[in-house]
């Protein structure tokens, strides 16, 4: 599409601060007790239904093979590759815009394919077969770094390349899904022995994550340049932790039991197309990067992020920080072409998280153990309380947004609650 | 089967130190290039088509349903649950046993049945979702310990919990498939920025590990005495590791690239009823472990292995290694209570290592690192190379195996070769 988005305008009608304006059409499975779990991009208050378009040969000439909308998960589309990702998404703007009378006159269909997002429970939208955590903020390395080892907060290699390390993809859970605090061992302060029993620091952690839409065979490597290919979009990641278990179990080999209960993300996935006008320039990298990260493109991408908590005593969510992705001090190109440089097969469905995101000030901590340094500065709640880590009952709701030109690129929601240990 | 093992005989004849007597049994995914990739047994030097068996209702009674043995991948069985692998393995044990004729004296079908293994490529035998390793030999864990981290190699939370990390799924390959050198990052002795190229210190890693053919919800943990209906079976790990990228890429995370280029595992699956004859008490564990990791029964396994190496000079196997599972300090059943008791959710086919096996004589020793002593004692060949580290065209071969009363549960071999940089 060569027009400006700030133009594009759609006849579904949707308030201008929507998440989901023509611009943005991000991609999910939702499910409206009819039909079973299927494929919708999201405008204004209604979800599009992708299977029944495609049902209606709205696709023609897309390149689309088959009907990968009827699948309860997007990998059947993912992997039929950009240049379909491209025209599916170009023939829905054109179905969608303005002056396109195809569906908006044919109240029949119009009235089918447009679900109102109220209706629908939304699913976790991708199979994915495997699961890497970055730990690419500057900021967040190193001030859990200086709590962990106060003289050597940053490791030699942090600047040289994207720490990584391989999650547990089976306990990714969508939105709305609670979390169970976590059982496990820790060594308490001053003990001699460890001690079982649910977690007593649990934490959250912002994040936001991108799913690979293409494989490569073993033993290639993907470069900068050829990570485009690979890119499908993006989703905000609740990477939940248990500080004293991880603190306690993580040497030598990282974190495991600490953060294997579960991960949440939110339910749309939205395109690096739609975030296309929003790349931009991330901090500057000093040293200098080995060529293989080295990048043609800005690759930073700019994405505003809040976390907000709300407590079993509250009415409403309580912000606890504001933060922007395009602080980041490694790319989603870097991520991508480091976790492949080995020759490791990356493939369709795959998550990469980026890692908390922290900036400079106070309040944008992207997670309780920076903002409360380690449990030592209680948060002050409006309800009266306080809080250091989560509690049974508490609510985290995290959200992300790209501001357009008169448009904003949503990603929705994220929301999870804690329910006690079992 | 309430029969002595020994007395088992079958009319499928075999030589004595068969890896795979009617006593073994073991599943795998076989393709004779007719009919597509199947499951079989191993018996002697054939495969039995079990695809076949069940087209024919031979598995009539055994609960078993569908014809999950026509799958490309053991998941569908798998998932069957325990009962009905019992049953099966029950039902193939007596149509293979001597005095059964319904096989043996059907020629059509017998010929049909038993595929010579020569003229069999075994293929990956499950799909893997997840993928643990995990760290349990005590001697493994000093050796590699006082290399890395020379005041401190035993970590404190080493004797109270199986530590592990999540490993790579999507580059497990079996046995045959050759490995490429990874690239990657290191930082050599004495430089001050890390350089790119291909790694300068390959090395592999003898595991075992274990398939879980069971399910458990989110948030629910699996005690020490439920985990026998979660355990398939068991196969041979080759954890290829890449020493010089690990020592830079490790902290604080833990290994990533450095194994995430390739594992292999060995094409056939022992099942737990297999090797139950040899099921034998562990290192006694001290300080005494969480009740949580407690068992009542013992849970280590009496398997000899060994590794042997041929370079592109040799023409036949050299060994470098002997060891024995049973001196595991941390037991199948520790690994996967501790893996769950956070409530992660365990799939059908994941697959947890044991880490690499080493005992406490020199030539017990699981990998190159501490064969070499971190590659300062070169390995003397009988081509009269020497080695510290893999070189291209190296192939490695491992081997497991019960000694049983007159019979051998063999794991067969588990080979791989090493391949150049590309």
């Amino acid at each position: 599409m060569n027009q400006n988005p700030a133009e594009l305008k759609s006849w579904v009608k949707y308030a201008p601060e929507s998440d989901f304006p023509i611009q943005n059409l991000p991609y999910g499975i939702f499910d409206d007790g009819k039909g079973g779990p299927r494929a919708g991009v999201a405008i204004g208050d209604f979800v599009l239904d992708l299977a029944l378009i495609c049902e209606k040969n709205l696709f023609e000439g897309t390149g689309l093979e088959g009907n990968p909308f009827r699948e309860h998960r997007l990998n059947a589309f993912m992997e039929q590759g950009r240049s379909v990702w491209r025209a599916v998404r170009n023939r829905i703007t054109e179905l969608l815009s303005e002056h396109s009378s195809q569906i908006r006159d044919d109240h029949a269909l119009r009235d089918r394919a447009l679900v109102p997002i109220e209706n629908v429970a939304l699913r976790k939208p991708v199979y994915i077969p495997s699961f890497v955590d970055f730990y690419s903020s500057e900021q967040h390395a190193t001030n859990v770094g200086k709590m962990f080892r106060p003289d050597n907060p940053l490791m030699p290699n942090w600047k040289h390349l994207p720490v990584g390390y391989n999650g547990r993809a089976s306990s990714i859970v969508p939105s709305g899904i609670s979390v169970q605090r976590p059982m496990g061992q820790t060594m308490p302060e001053g003990a001699e022995t460890p001690i079982f029993g649910p977690s007593k620091r649990l934490d959250y952690e912002l994040e936001m994550g991108f799913f690979t839409g293409k494989r490569n065979p073993m033993g290639a490597c993907i470069s900068t340049t050829e990570v485009e290919d690979f890119l499908f979009g993006m989703v905000i990641v609740n990477d939940w932790s248990a500080r004293d278990i991880q603190k306690w179990e993580y040497q030598p080999l990282g974190p495991f039991l600490a953060k294997s209960f579960a991960t949440s993300i939110s339910p749309w996935i939205v395109t690096f197309d739609a975030l296309e006008p929003f790349r931009t320039m991330g901090p500057k990298q000093q040293p200098p990067v080995l060529p293989y990260l080295q990048c043609e493109k800005p690759w930073a991408f700019d994405i505003k992020l809040e976390v907000s908590i709300r407590t079993s005593k509250m009415d409403a969510y309580q912000k606890l920080c504001s933060g922007n992705f395009k602080t980041m001090y490694w790319n989603v190109a870097q991520q991508l072409a480091h976790q492949a440089v080995n020759g490791t097969n990356v493939q369709v469905g795959d998550l990469y998280a980026s890692g908390t995101i922290s900036g400079d000030s106070p309040d944008s901590l992207g997670c309780l153990l920076e903002l409360t340094q380690g449990g030592r500065s209680p948060i002050q709640l409006t309800s009266g309380e306080t809080r250091t880590f989560l509690e049974d009952g508490d609510s985290l709701l995290m959200k992300a947004w790209c501001e357009g030109d008169g448009f904003r690129i949503g990603f929705g929601e994220l929301e999870g609650t804690v329910q006690p240990a079992q």
